[in-house]
C-alpha cells in the first residue's frame, strides 16, 4: 500500500475519524486508525466499538490530491499519527507501508517510519439495509440533538435513561430524553411519510459526536437502523452506534396539559437572571432558587441564598403573568439548560402547583418543542 | 463606603488584582480582594503573601463613571464577587457596605447582599523607598521576562534556582536563569546609568504574573527594591513581589567562549524540525533527540527514535555550517523552549564537544541574549 495526499484533505477526515478513537479502549486495535487503499480511494476507519465512523476520501476529486500507487490496508497508531501528520513540514505527505506493517511517512526532508498492524485483525462494521432510510436536513437534526441530549441522564444506574428515544410513525419523527427530574421533546415533521415505524434509544454520547460531525454547510443526514445499530450517511461519512436496548418510559403523560399560572419570557435574558441567583445557590448545600410570580400586581421574582456568603434578589420583567399566585423552587442548573436550547427567542413556562412539573415552550412554536422541569420541595 | 462605578472599568482591575489572589492560601482573608474607596478614587488590593497587587481607579477620570458617596473600607470573597460583577445586568454598579460587613452590590434590578470581611483584618503591604528607581519599556521587559523564565527551575529542592538573577551596574542591567541543565540570559543597556547596583533573586512566577500585566501599548515598567522586596509600578497599578535570599550560583564562567562547530538556522524552522523529531523522543523513555553536523558536506539531520513506535529522520537545512564534524544529543523540551524564546529570526548555535554545553544566540545581536543547553550523554 503506497499513496501520496494533499495533507489538508486527509486531516480533515482523519480529524472527523478520531471522534469514533478513544485511547482508553480494552481492545488494543481500537486505538488504531484502519486505512484502506482502494480503486475508489482512501477509506479512514475509527471505533470505540459503541460508535464507529468511517470517511472515504475519493480518488477522482482532484482537490484531494490522492495518487493511489499501490492498494492494501494498514492500522496505525491514532494519536500518535495524527501529531505526525498534524505537523509534517509539505502540503502533501507520502504514505508507504513496507515490510511487516512498517509504514513510511515522508513530507519534504522529514521522514517518519511507524509500526503499524494487521489490518485483517480489525473488527468488522455491522452491515445496514438500505431499506429503512428517512433523510433530514443537517441543520434541523443538530438541532433537535442539541436540544434534547441535556436532558440525557449521566447516570449508569438507568442506562435506558442515557440515551434519546427515538419514535418514527408516518411523517412524525419524535426525540424525547430525561433524567426523571427533567425532560426534553421535539417533534419534526418530515416532508413525506416514512414507509417504517421506528422506536429505538440511541445514546446520548453518540448523538453528540454526531452533532460535531455535521459541518455547518447543512449537509444531508440520512438515517437508517439495523436490529441492534443505528447508522448515520453524511457525505461521504458514515457513522456508526449502537442501540440502547430496553423499554424506554412512557413519557407521553408526564407533560401536564392545563396550567393554574402562566408566564411569558425573554429566554436570554431569563436566562441571565438565572445565571445571577445561581451564583448563589451553588454555593449553597442545596442548589435551589426560588420564583416567586403574582399576576395581580404582574411581578415576578427570582431568589438565590446561601447561608456562608449571602443572598441575591431580582425583580424580572415577563411579558405577560397571568392565573394564581405562586412560588416555586427549582434546580437552576436545569432551568439554565432548558433556556440555553431556546436560544434567543420568546417562551412560556406553565405552572399547576409548586410540586408538579412546570413546562417551557417557545411562544411561537408550542406543540414541537417542549422542556419540563421537576420543581424542588422546600419546606 | 458607598459607591457607584462603571463595571467594565472596575472588572478591569478586578481582572489585574485578581492575578495575585489564590484560594489556595493559608491565610483566609487573603481569598478576599480589599476595597478602599477614599478622595483619590477606589484602591483594589489583591495578595497571596509572595505577590501582592494594588490598582488605583481615579474619580477623576470620566471613564471610570465612578462616584463616591461615602469612603471607607471592604474586604470581600474575591472569586465570587468576581463572578457577580461579571454577570451584572447593567453597565454601571453600586456598591454599598451596610451594617456588620454586609456589602449591598446592585445593578439594575438585580440585587446582591454578600458577607464581607474587616479590612482592618487585612495584612499592609510593605512600604519602599523610591530612590533606586530604574525605569524600562514594557515591550523589552516583558520580552526580557519571557526570556529569561523559560529556564527557571521548577524544583523546590534548590529554591534559588526557581528564580531569576537580575544585577544592575551602571547602565548594563543582567538577567539570568538556570534550572543547571540550561540557561538563559539577557542583557539591556538602560538610556542612563542608574545610581544603585542591584544583585537580586525574584521568583520567577511573579515575573510572570508581572508579564502578563504588562500591557499592549507599552506602558512605561518602574522597578524599585527594598530589602526582602521588589515592587514594580505600571500605571496606576503597584506589583509587589518578595525576594529570594541566598547566594546565586556564579553563572559567567559556564557560557562556554570558543566554538569547534558552529551552524546558522532559521530559528522558526528548526523548532518545526525539533518539534518533529520530539514526537517520538516523547514516547521513548529517555527524552533524547540526537544532532549530526557535517561541515563538509553541509550536511545537518536531526533523529528521534522510540523502541515501540518508531523512528524518524530529517535532513535540516543550515543556512552556514563550519568548523569538525559532531554527533549530539539533547532534551528536546530544552531545544524547544530555547527556539521560541526567539521568534522569528535566525540563530547561530557554537558547539564545542559531544558532552560540554552548546549556546544559542540571535545571528544579528548575539552580544545581549544568549540561551545555553547541556547535552545529554548516550553512550
Amino acid at each position: 500500500m503506497k499513496f501520496t495526499i494533499n495533507r489538508a484533505a486527509f486531516l480533515k477526515e482523519l480529524n472527523n475519524v478520531s471522534r469514533a478513537i478513544s485511547s482508553k479502549t480494552t481492545i488494543p486495535i481500537l486505538t488504531g486508525l484502519k486505512l484502506v487503499a482502494d480503486d475508489n480511494g482512501l477509506t479512514l476507519t475509527g471505533s470505540d466499538a459503541d460508535i464507529s465512523i468511517e470517511a472515504l476520501i475519493h480518488a477522482d476529486d482532484p482537490d484531494n490530491q490522492l495518487a493511489i500507487e499501490s492498494t492494501g490496508a494498514i492500522v496505525l497508531p491514532a494519536r500518535f499519527f495524527g501529531d505526525i501528520v498534524k505537523r509534517l513540514p509539505e502540503d502533501n505527505m507520502t504514505l508507504d507501508v513496507t515490510e511487516g506493517f512498517q509504514t513510511e511517512i515522508t513530507s519534504g526532508s522529514a521522514s517518519f517510519t511507524i509500526n503499524g498492524l494487521d489490518a485483517n485483525n480489525y473488527p468488522r462494521l455491522p452491515e445496514i439495509d438500505a431499506t429503512d432510510a428517512i433523510t433530514l436536513s443537517g441543520d434541523v437534526f443538530r438541532e433537535l440533538i442539541n436540544q434534547t441530549v441535556i436532558a440525557v441522564s449521566n447516570q449508569e444506574s438507568r442506562p435506558i435513561l442515557t440515551g434519546v428515544h427515538f419514535t418514527l410513525v408516518d411523517d412524525q419523527l419524535l426525540a424525547v430524553a430525561t433524567d426523571s427530574h427533567r425532560l426534553s421533546q421535539r417533534k419534526i415533521t418530515l416532508p413525506t411519510s416514512a414507509s417504517a415505524t421506528y422506536d429505538v434509544i440511541i445514546p446520548g454520547k453518540s448523538l453528540t459526536e454526531l452533532s460535531r460531525m455535521i459541518s455547518d454547510d447543512n449537509p444531508d443526514v440520512e438515517m437508517r437502523l439495523s436490529d441492534n445499530q443505528v447508522l448515520f450517511t453524511i457525505d461521504d461519512r458514515l457513522f456508526y452506534s449502537r442501540l440502547l436496548e430496553g423499554n424506554y418510559p412512557d413519557t407521553s403523560r408526564l407533560i401536564p396539559k392545563e396550567a393554574t399560572t402562566s408566564a411569558e419570557f425573554d429566554a436570554k435574558s431569563l436566562l441571565a437572571s438565572v445565571e445571577r441567583a445561581s451564583l448563589l445557590s451553588h454555593e449553597s448545600r442545596n442548589n435551589v432558587v426560588k420564583l416567586t410570580l403574582n399576576s395581580e400586581d404582574g411581578k415576578a421574582t427570582i431568589f438565590g441564598n446561601s447561608p456562608d456568603v449571602g443572598n441575591v434578589e431580582e425583580e424580572l420583567t415577563p411579558k405577560e403573568l397571568t392565573g394564581d399566585e405562586l412560588e416555586i423552587s427549582f434546580n437552576p442548573d436545569y432551568m439554565k439548560d432548558a433556556l440555553r436550547s431556546f436560544g434567543q427567542t420568546e417562551i412560556r413556562i406553565a405552572f399547576t402547583s409548586p410540586l408538579r412539573p412546570f413546562t417551557l415552550v417557545p411562544t411561537e412554536d408550542s406543540e414541537n418543542f417542549i422542556q419540563l422541569i421537576t420543581p424542588v420541595r422546600t419546606f
